[in-house]
């Protein structure tokens, strides 16, 4: 299998009994699909249904898209009265979220209700989670307000808003649905956690913020989002804040804050603060209702329509002018969406030790927004606080969604009237308080002290966002992200090796500072596949180093230099730019009269030197398995043969060229 | 220097005796110079003014951002008589190129030789190397034509055509004097070899298509560059043809590609080749003088005005409303100039064995540009075959442009009347002679052979170009490119490592076949840094080589797997991401029952480890030097410690969490 290319004429060579392996080339066709497969199916969904029957195959393959036929016969009594219990903790939250979020859409309460009701029930057939609960989120709901809101006014125009809230959600989920069909998971993946803990950070500030609209009573605010924008809005209108308003808001946020706080000093308080929004709003209610406060400047949900969700298929604006803004939106709020849900469900399943498979969550995400898109529903993804709630509570599969989604619809048919006298002061205060816990600032910390490129990347999107747009933030800190993985392919480190003392092991002087330099011989290491975008600079490096090393060994008079040793261990690709730069190394290296030798070309290396003939231009002798063997032969040669013999040997073939 | 975490309890110790390293942590400010110096000073260009006095430095500073102080004291006699012949060569060369690029630009024929005057007098001050000859450029002509021609005519309008044509020179220049100044010079490197390949071949396409025109003698014809348009505007006017001007057309390209076949047969042609063009000329225009054949349908250039270069700082449109225009095309062609004159330059200075610096040749380029702009030239750059000429004329020094720009001051003080009669059609000739020389397919079919995805590249820069339009080739290639780079670490490699025979050295399975699995022990090997952008992947794809070698095991019967060592030689770098996902690959092989085991971490990744604390959870005795000393210890576990000790004590610290 392996070709080993003899060559017996060198004496040194009985110091190298291992030879660096030519795999075969495979057929260009094999090669293809072989990456194509490691690219797009990493997971190798395709095992199970290997050496089955076709009805096996059938039955596999519909759990495949549809797990809920997976794991329901293994359902149990015990199973469901968790996630009773869980569900309805979560419905006690859903139905106040549900509301405040929509409010933050500016959209009727009424669609943040229905959200909580259809999403949900389509989650539980096709995701993947177990501890996932559906509902809306408030940085999508934020996102579709400023986005949307930027060209369409949803106080002046809100039938239209409303359809192309609707229609951006049925983007989103085409655009996820599509994401997981075609194996394109991974471009979530491009989110960094460093990214989302910015950027959720900042999209809870902006919240907040915008919040402040309802604590203080204010009828008219800036639809931008940005920081300086909003405190404009807020001191240009001192005259017009309710105080009434105000301190019920403080209060609400005060109730919430201390529940919160309390359930994490002592378990027994996580049913207080996983009621509580429920209690703000009971309580709300009532007060608003015994003291009229809605004629004092308390501002009241009002009448909410009963009934379920109708039918909207026919309000997508498909034909409207502002059909690219709501494709726009969709794509953005769409992949958001998906990465804080993926990421919630991924990091509640490492917990649990079971698997996500994050094509199918894109699946079952698109598939629940393009169905609430056609029944009064906005943007559902999986947000934290409730998933949270859910797994407190002990949930234990998806069933708790269905729990959920009864509740919410018993609420529509029943229950919608009681919601009247709610104070919105009490949805901003909820609102206000889930947002604080989003606002992460001990992530950013540790990631400060842990990588200071993950820090800058998370400050930018938070600043981004802060200051200037949700979309502005995503895409500094794409940005930085990408040129940081960039960066380390354009400018890969080097290293100079030496011999760790008593063995044969080479390792980076920077890292072991009792390594030892080998006398006439430079040793160094590249960290990165040599591509086009780093073989000019590494061409420079590594002539720097050897001049380097040239006046060093001058300055010191020890023995001249005489091989260059490189070691391409972590190299692990090289394109036909970095081939004419080793190629360059090679010639300018025998100019000075210095051998190039090389030590451990990996597979993909080794393949391409040889099919450009790099090996024959170098010999085939002066590739080493190891760093250590090829030590052994330059010190052989610098000790056995006569000193200047490599440079002779180097002018002979400069006079070939 | 080095910390060391002594850990004494662990009775295997003694098979350990070399610890790994975590380097020193570096104050974060030092450790920022160090990585800016290194992304912006490769090349160190301090190094020289170090230890030295006030004056020197002064002078060495001046030598460093104006070259010829540095070489001019050293200039010889003998030296310029070289200079001298390949300066006359090349001017020889640059009348009939620089009037015919300025015709394929759609600009008067004169400001191509005026753009041969000044600027290759600025570059011979301020350049670095010595075999470029400066002047217009084709590919750079034809970006002008086709970016300025679809908004202006220049044939309507000529006026503004000509003020834009300047004023993009002029941001060409100052983008490229910045990229310099602002040691940006590695933006270059991301245009690989095999797009320039892919782009000049397509852009040599274009170039002989558009040639067409002056070849049939039509006068209509598309502003389009694209093939589909092309051929379209030619075949639609079929009874257009002038065959006067076809037969002479044809006549001259035969004439100026034999004296090329011939030129690189024998090296006594060449001075024939070299000469060939003028010689096209001057036959071209006494036979159009001789037969009156101007009144036959063959074009000719017309009256030039006599004189040098007129001033044109008035001419540069800053106000105009075509500004963002101007700029666009500036940093497009600015960018394609410097590509070309960077990889020209390098290429003959590694031939010669001299350094040439990026950063100071974009700062010259800049500099002759922005000088061009300002004395009514147009953008020029390092074309190949004018440096090609240069070099094989024997040239020394900068100094053949000096001779060259003073032939070229010479004619047009002078000989402009003798070009009056000079056929358009010859011009045609000489582009569609140089044009054919750039089509590489040599290179392409390399591409294929050595590595498909620079071919791949390479077709989609031609392709886009002919197809498409010059911006979009370019476009695609890069984005072909950058993709390869970013895939490369979305989806890294991983191996299984074995034992080679009779040593201990791990090495890939694939690659070498012979290499042992060690019983109980799984080897993998990382290819890539673990970042964000594949750290999802990789816990992926390690789960499932665990589970792969775990069924391997089951049905073969060998012993159960207990250790899983990472060998992280090859990844350079890690970030929070990646930190995670070695923390949840870490919990999972403990729910498993499996050990792992970190082998030579480098020193970024084992610093940032240790911040993270993972080291201690991990323990630094599970780290081990080399992937050898990692196998000797678990070995050591396996057979004389009970089996399942590693089980016992990962479910011991599972209860821990």
């Amino acid at each position: 299998m392996v070709q080993e290319k003899g060559n017996g004429d060198n004496t040194y060579n009985e110091y190298c009994p291992h030879r660096v392996a030519i795999p075969p080339t495979k057929p260009f066709s094999k090669a293809l699909k072989a990456s194509l497969k490691e690219t797009f199916f990493p997971d190798d969904p395709f095992r199970q249904f290997k050496n089955q029957s076709g009805l096996r195959r059938l039955v596999l393959g519909l759990q495949y898209f549809v797990p809920i036929l997976e794991w329901a016969p293994r359902y149990t009594f015990s199973f469901f009265k968790a996630d009773l219990i869980a569900g309805i903790t979560i419905a006690s939250l859903a139905v106040p979220q549900g509301i405040s979020y929509a409010n933050l859409a500016n959209l009727p309460p009424i669609i943040g209700l229905y959200s909580s009701f259809v999403p949900p029930l389509v989650y539980a057939m096709l995701g993947s989670s177990r501890d996932l609960a559906v509902g809306t989120v408030a940085v999508g709901s934020l996102l579709i307000a400023s986005m949307l809101g930027k060209e369409v006014s949803p106080t002046e125009n809100p039938k239209l808003y409303l359809q192309l809230a609707m229609t951006a959600t049925f983007f989103a989920g085409v655009f996820q649905a599509l994401l997981g069909f075609l194996r394109l998971g991974f471009v979530v993946d491009f989110l960094s956690h460093a990214t989302i803990v910015g950027f959720m950070s900042g999209a809870a500030t902006v919240v907040c913020l915008q919040q402040l609209k309802g604590v203080l009573g204010l009828v008219h605010f800036t639809h931008e989002t940005d920081l300086i924008s909003v405190l404009h809005s807020i001191f240009s209108q001192l005259h017009q804040w309710r105080w009434e308003s105000g301190v019920l808001g403080c209060c609400f946020v005060f109730f919430l804050m201390l529940t919160k706080y309390l359930s994490k000093r002592k378990k027994v308080f996580f049913w207080i603060n996983a009621l509580a929004p429920l209690t703000s709003v009971i309580l709300g209610s009532v007060l608003v209702y015994l003291t009229h406060a809605e004629k004092h400047g308390v501002q009241v949900i009002g009448n909410l329509k009963k009934g379920l969700n109708p039918l909207s298929v026919g309000e997508l604006a498909f034909g409207s002018a502002y059909m690219t803004l709501a494709i726009k939106t969709g794509i953005v709020v769409g992949i958001i969406g998906l990465a804080e849900g993926v990421a919630v469900g991924r990091s509640f399943a490492i917990f649990k030790n079971y698997h996500i498979d994050g094509n199918k969550e894109m699946i079952a995400f698109g598939m629940m927004n393009i169905a609430g898109s056609c029944t009064s529903c906005y943007l559902t993804a999986g947000p934290f606080s409730r998933s949270a709630v859910n797994f407190n509570a002990g949930c234990k599969t998806a069933v708790s969604n269905i729990v959920m989604a009864t509740a919410v619809m018993i609420t529509l048919l029943f229950l919608t009237p009681l919601f009247h006298y709610t104070p919105l002061v009490v949805l901003s205060a909820i609102i206000i308080t889930a947002m604080l816990g989003l606002i992460d600032y001990e992530s950013a910390i540790h990631l400060w002290k842990i990588d200071k490129v993950d820090f800058l990347v998370c400050m930018g999107a938070y600043l981004g966002v802060v200051f200037a747009s949700v979309e502005i933030g995503l895409i500094i800190a794409v940005t930085i992200s990408l040129l940081r993985v960039l960066l380390f392919v354009a400018r890969p480190r080097t290293f100079v090796l030496g011999n760790i003392p008593n063995s044969m092991i080479y390792r980076s002087t920077d890292q072991y500072p009792t390594a030892n330099n080998i006398p006439g011989v430079l040793i160094l290491q590249i960290d990165a596949p040599i591509y086009f975008a780093n073989s000019n600079y590494l061409r420079e490096r590594i002539s720097r180093w050897i001049s380097e090393e040239e006046d060093r060994v001058k300055s010191s008079g020890e023995t001249s230099l005489h091989y260059v040793i490189l070691d391409l261990s972590s190299v692990g690709s090289i394109d036909t730019s970095g081939i004419s730069m080793l190629e360059e190394a090679k010639k300018s290296a025998d100019r000075k009269g210095l051998k190039l030798v090389l030590a451990n070309p990996r597979s993909e290396v080794i393949k391409k030197l040889d099919k450009s003939k790099f090996i024959d231009a170098i010999g085939q002798e002066w590739i080493y398995l190891t760093v250590g063997e090829a030590v052994a032969a330059c010190n052989f040669m610098l000790h056995t043969c006569k000193p200047n013999v490599s440079a002779q040997e180097s002018n002979r073939q400069d006079e070939n060229v």
